[in-house]
C-alpha cells in the first residue's frame, strides 16, 4: 500500500500552479473582485456572433468535436493566406506550448527565455525536464539578439520570444525579428508566441514565410477575440513540425463549441476592429489615471499597460496588494527590475474607474508602509 | 535550415490518431452520416439545465475558467460523499489519462491492458516511451485476474481496467474487483476506467475507498451526461496522487463553459435517469434488430451495444463497410475475437430505424463478398 510509483522526473517536479487564478484569490478574500483587471482577459467580450454561435453550438456538445478543426483550421489557413497543413488548431497556446515543449525537449536540453516572461512556458520546459536560460529585458523589452545569442552559447532546442511582450507591453518590428534569424543557431526552433499581436501597431506582426523551419508563430483566441475561457488557441508553422504535433496531442481535445466561436470570431473582423479601438482607448485611459497619480505607463502594443510605479518590486507589490484589498484585481511582472511595474488589463470605463479610484489610496499605504 | 531537433522519443513515435473521426469520414465520403452511432457519443443530449448553463455562459467566455474548477470539483465531492481532495476535474478522461500516464511512466516502463481495449490510452502510454503488455478478454470480458497476474510478472506501473469495458459492453460486479485488489501487485496502480458506469447495473462501481493508494477512479459527463464535445471529465484518488496531477496539469485548460455545464448537468439527475431509461430501451432495440437479422447483441452495461456478427473480423469488417457506405457510423473492435462484432450506439427511433434498415443490406453484402 505504499501507492504508485512515480517516475524520476516527476517525483523532482513540485506540485505548482504557475498563476493563482481570481477565483481562488476571490475564494480567499471572501467576495468578487470589483474590477478583474489581472489576467489580460478582453473584458470587452466576443463579437456577438462568436457567441450566438457557442450557444448553438451547446445543444450539440453530445457530440465530440472535429479531431481535425477542419472548418477552422481551413479559414485560419484562408485568413493568413497559408496552406491548412501549415496551421494547428490546439487548447490555447497554453496546450500547444505544452506539446511543443513534449517534442522537442528532453531531460537536460537546453531553452532559453527572458527573464520575468511567460512562466506557464517554463513551467512545461521543467515538466519536461528542460534547462531554462534566460537573459534580461533591455530596456523593457525582449532582447531578441541576446536570446539568440544565448540559445547559441547553451545549445538550446528553442528559444523563447513574445512579441509584443508579456508582462511588459513592449514590442519590435517584426521586420527586424525576421532579418535577426540569421543568427538564430542551426537546429533551434524560434517559438514567437504573438498571442496580442493583433492589438499591434501594423507591421508588428514578423513577416516569417510558413515555410521557414526554424520558426513557429503562437496565435490565440484568448486575447483580442476575447475568448480566453474557451481554450482556443493554433500554431503557424512548418508543415513537418505542424504534423509532427499529432504524434502527442490530444486529437479529441477541443471543445465542440470552441471551435464553432473561434470560426464565428474569425469572420467577424468588423467586431475585432472595434474592440482593438476600445483597447486603445482603453490604453490612453490607463496612461492617463498613471500619469495623473505621478506615474508613468509604459508604451502598450497589447490588452494591457505596464505601470512604473517608479520606485522598487516591494514597493509594487504594495500597491498591487492595497489595490487587491480594494477588489481591483491586478498583476505585476515577476523579475526585477520589470517589478517596479503593476500590469493593468484594458476594460471598459466602470473598471478603470474603479481603479482610478483606487490607486491613490493603494499609492499612499505603499508609501506609507 | 535543417530544422528543429526533436527528441529521441518524439522521433520514434509515428504521427497517429487512434481514431478517426465522423466528421472526417464525412469529408471522404463527401456526404454526412445519417446516423452517428460510431463513438459511443449520448445522442439523447445532455440536460436541458446544462445546455443552457453553457450558453450563458458564453457571454463570459472572456473570462478564464477558474483553474481549481472549485465548483464542480466541490459539487463531484459531496455527489461521491469524498473531499474535494479526492478529486481532479480535467479536459476529459483522455486529458487526464496523458496526465496520469506522464506522471507514472517513463521510457521503459511496463504497463498492462486488455487486448483490444482503449486505444487512446495505449497512445498515451506510447507518447512517454511506456511498454503495454496485454491480455487477452476472457469470455469478451476484460480478465481482471490475468491483468492482475501479468502486471506482476512485468513488474507494471500501471494496470488499465475498464468497467463497464469498451468496445464490448461487458462488466463485472465492482465488488469482485475491489476483493481481487489484494492480488495487485506492490506498486502497480489500478487504473479503474469508469466512464460508461452510470448506465451500468447497480453495484458496477467499485466499492474502493477514495483513499485507496493503489487505485484512481476516472469518470466522465462525455457518456451518460451527452456531453462529448464539452471535455470534462474527472478522476477520484488518494489527496496524494490527485495532488500530483498540479505538477504537469494545465492549469487553465478547462473551457469555462463546460466546467458550468458540468455543474448543472451534475445537479440534473431527474434527466439523467430519464436518459438512463432511453439507453436502456435503446439497447433493448438494438439486440431485437440483431436478432432479426439473425445475429447477437452481447450484454451491454453501456450506451452501446457489441453485435456478434457470427464470423471473424474480416466478415465483421465487410459488414461495417456497408453500413458506413449506407451512412451508418458504426465502429468495430480493433483485435480478435472480438473484431467479430461491430459496435453500435446507443440512439433515439431514428437513428436506429436507419441502422436496422441498412443492417440487412450489409449483411447481404457481405455474405456476397
Amino acid at each position: 500500500m505504499t501507492g504508485p510509483r512515480y517516475t524520476p522526473l516527476a517525483q523532482s517536479l513540485p506540485a505548482t500552479v504557475p498563476f493563482v487564478g481570481p477565483e481562488t484569490q476571490e475564494r480567499a478574500r471572501g467576495h468578487a473582485f470589483a474590477a478583474r483587471l489581472g489576467a489580460n482577459e478582453n473584458i470587452f467580450g466576443p463579437s456577438p456572433k462568436a457567441i450566438e454561435a457557442m450557444a448553438a453550438a451547446a445543444a450539440d456538445i453530445w457530440k465530440y468535436g472535429d479531431a481535425q478543426s477542419h472548418d477552422l483550421r481551413h479559414a485560419l489557413a484562408a485568413h493568413h493566406g497559408v496552406a491548412p497543413e501549415h496551421i494547428l488548431v490546439g487548447e490555447g497556446i497554453d496546450g500547444l506550448l505544452g506539446y511543443l515543449v513534449r517534442l522537442l525537449v528532453g531531460p537536460g536540453d537546453a531553452v532559453v527565455t527572458s527573464l520575468g516572461a511567460y512562466p506557464t512556458f517554463n513551467y512545461h520546459v521543467a515538466g519536461f525536464g528542460g534547462v531554462i536560460h534566460t537573459v534580461p529585458y533591455k530596456d523593457d523589452r525582449e532582447d531578441y539578439e541576446a536570446l539568440f545569442a544565448k540559445a547559441a552559447e547553451v545549445d538550446a532546442r528553442i528559444v523563447y520570444l513574445a512579441n509584443p511582450d508579456n508582462p511588459m507591453g513592449s514590442w519590435h518590428r517584426g521586420a527586424e525579428i525576421a532579418a535577426a534569424l540569421d543568427h538564430l543557431p542551426e537546429g533551434c526552433l524560434l517559438l514567437l508566441d504573438e498571442a496580442y499581436v493583433e492589438c499591434a501597431p501594423e507591421g508588428t506582426a514578423a513577416p516569417v514565410s510558413a515555410d521557414d523551419r526554424r520558426v513557429i508563430r503562437m496565435r490565440t483566441f484568448s486575447k483580442a477575440y476575447a475568448m480566453a475561457g474557451a481554450r482556443a488557441g493554433y500554431a503557424i508553422g512548418h508543415p513537418e513540425l505542424i504534423s509532427a504535433f499529432n504524434k502527442v496531442r490530444n486529437h479529441f481535445g477541443m471543445n465542440r463549441a470552441a471551435q464553432a466561436g473561434a470560426l464565428a470570431a474569425l469572420q467577424d473582423q468588423d467586431w475585432l476592429a472595434e474592440v482593438l479601438a476600445k483597447i486603445a482607448e482603453a490604453r490612453g485611459r490607463i496612461a492617463k489615471i498613471a500619469e495623473d497619480n505621478g506615474l508613468r505607463a509604459l508604451p502598450s502594443a497589447t490588452n494591457f499597460v505596464a505601470i512604473d510605479c517608479g520606485r522598487d518590486g516591494a514597493f509594487a507589490k504594495a500597491v498591487l496588494e492595497t489595490l487587491v484589498d480594494q477588489g481591483i484585481f491586478v498583476r505585476m511582472p515577476f523579475a526585477a527590475p520589470q517589478n517596479r511595474c503593476i500590469r493593468v488589463s484594458c476594460g471598459p470605463a466602470a473598471e478603470l474607474d474603479a481603479f482610478a479610484a483606487a490607486l491613490p489610496r493603494a499609492l499612499a499605504a505603499a508609501q506609507a508602509g
